[in-house]
């Protein structure tokens, strides 16, 4: 049988499932819905199960080729014991599974091999800094808990602001009419349209907010504030161990731009590769020793 | 038959139940856990027939006396037509049922009648004012989405501040400390321990907070400050009514009492008496007319 490598990137809005031979060809690649153990283990599961089956079937292969295929797996959450645990202990069916935090597969992808600081603003937020085998997170602590920054957060202050102002106990906001139209309502009806919303859910209206503070309003302007003050704050902290390269990543990452310090700024490089090429990096990594990037038509530019 | 009348005060930590005769005299009492349709709608009817038989039991009455018990209902999140639906929707088999928020069972109380102002701070937040009829609700958007000042809030707030604290991310506070102890862990530990914590358990560690604060610590300074804050708020908007009489009610109501503008204390009454003698009073005006106060031997000081 042959030896297939497969590089699994999951995340708040998609799981990505990217598919290479041996000698580092990508040679298929799925996608599928969300995958954050931090929302449902279950759910995790049932997406990245999706994205691999159809890059089996991008690939033209058999199911059966999984057990002679090892997989590298990045998800949000697994930072956590408890949730490592749930998905380490799936019956995967791999010739080998290899577990890790959607950071670093992201650091992976990012520097082109274990060493560099990512700083991650999508629908979650996080940073990862590798140096010399000394790894360290910062955040990642689930939307409940933390993703400051991110665009789940975005859209929750948005939400809290909104209500606050037409209750008359917080300043008036452009947000009120931008996010009543999207949701369809105000008052107590905006809070039962949300009451089942998702961290996702909420990552949809973070555009809405970069665009009320493009026009300057100032509720919109001050949580976008707060967001990019958090992440120059992250960036110093990844800065102190002096990693080769650091990149800021994720959905957000244009739109923040403009909002961060000029210190941060001049520190960011450009990503070399996308989450799910960092996913196969590693895993080849890890089973084949090999530092080198993948190979293939679009190693650098996946995604 | 005789006629009975129940008064239920349903909250975020306890639900209330107190049986009085025709004439008004309170011939039983029962409690019983959680009752916030926010969190769960089963397990807040559980609670009010658990506090319900509590009472029948305490007042050595058999259940067949519901059929000719007439009930007053204050919940949280009833403001929301989709929760009022499904808890007025339950087979209760009382006489009647008047279902209305926990808010207006606190002013009833606080005033002794319908009309007046009510703030509350407990568990979750909320305010109220009812003026010849006129009534309005400010905040009680529930945990996710409000209840800014509340003792989940507060919980909650600090849980973030010291989970940024110890990434660096954020200034240290001597919470960390505080927290770690009660909790049994930091960073990620304190994540897992408390992913499944309801407003009620981050409401537990809202004395922390103003003991921290009252230690003159500055990060719980600023989340008691911003509680505060929101609550002169909502006093000024509460006060534009012109109600007879304003109230702050709720478990933390002596604790922000230091913290609170001289212009909002200076209008704040003492409550006549707390909510479950309010529901009483409530579902007593609604069926007999009646709006004077609760007879018995302790109208005044239930609870």
């Amino acid at each position: 049988m042959r030896t297939y490598f497969l590089g699994i990137d999951g995340g708040g809005s998609k799981c990505r499932a990217s598919l290479c031979t041996e000698d580092g060809h990508i040679v298929g690649r799925g996608i599928a819905g969300t995958a954050n153990p931090f929302q449902s283990v279950s759910r995790t599961i049932e997406s990245i199960t999706a994205s691999v089956a159809a890059a089996l079937g991008d690939a033209g292969l058999a199911e059966s080729h999984l057990q002679g295929t090892h997989a590298g797996v990045g998800l949000a959450g697994v930072n956590l014991p408890a949730l490592y645990r749930k998905i380490a202990d799936w019956p995967h069916g791999f010739a080998s599974m290899h577990l890790t935090t959607d950071l670093e597969i992201a650091c992976y992808g990012a520097h082109n091999g274990p060493d560099g600081a990512v700083i991650v603003a999508g629908t979650g937020s996080g940073a990862f800094v590798s140096v010399n085998g000394q790894r360290r997170i910062y955040g990642a602590h689930g939307f409940s808990f933390g993703d400051t920054a991110s665009g789940a957060w975005l859209g929750h202050q948005a939400v809290r602001a909104v209500l606050v102002a037409n209750d008359g106990l917080g300043p008036s906001t452009a947000l009120s009419e931008a996010l009543e139209e999207i949701v369809g309502g105000c008052g107590v009806t905006m809070v039962e349209r949300m009451m089942t919303s998702t961290p996702r859910d909420f990552a949809r209206l973070a555009p809405t907010v970069f665009d009320a503070a493009g026009a300057d309003d100032a509720v919109a302007t001050a949580i976008v504030g707060e967001g990019a003050a958090y992440l120059d704050r992250t960036a110093e902290r990844l800065w102190e161990h002096d990693p080769p390269r650091m990149s800021l990543l994720g959905g957000l990452r244009e739109l923040y731009a403009s909002y961060l310090s000029p210190a941060t700024l001049e520190r960011l490089s450009p990503p070399a590769a996308e989450p799910d090429a960092g996913a196969l990096l590693y895993v080849r990594t890890k089973v084949l020793g090999d530092d080198g990037p993948v190979a293939g038509p679009s190693a650098g530019s996946t995604g």
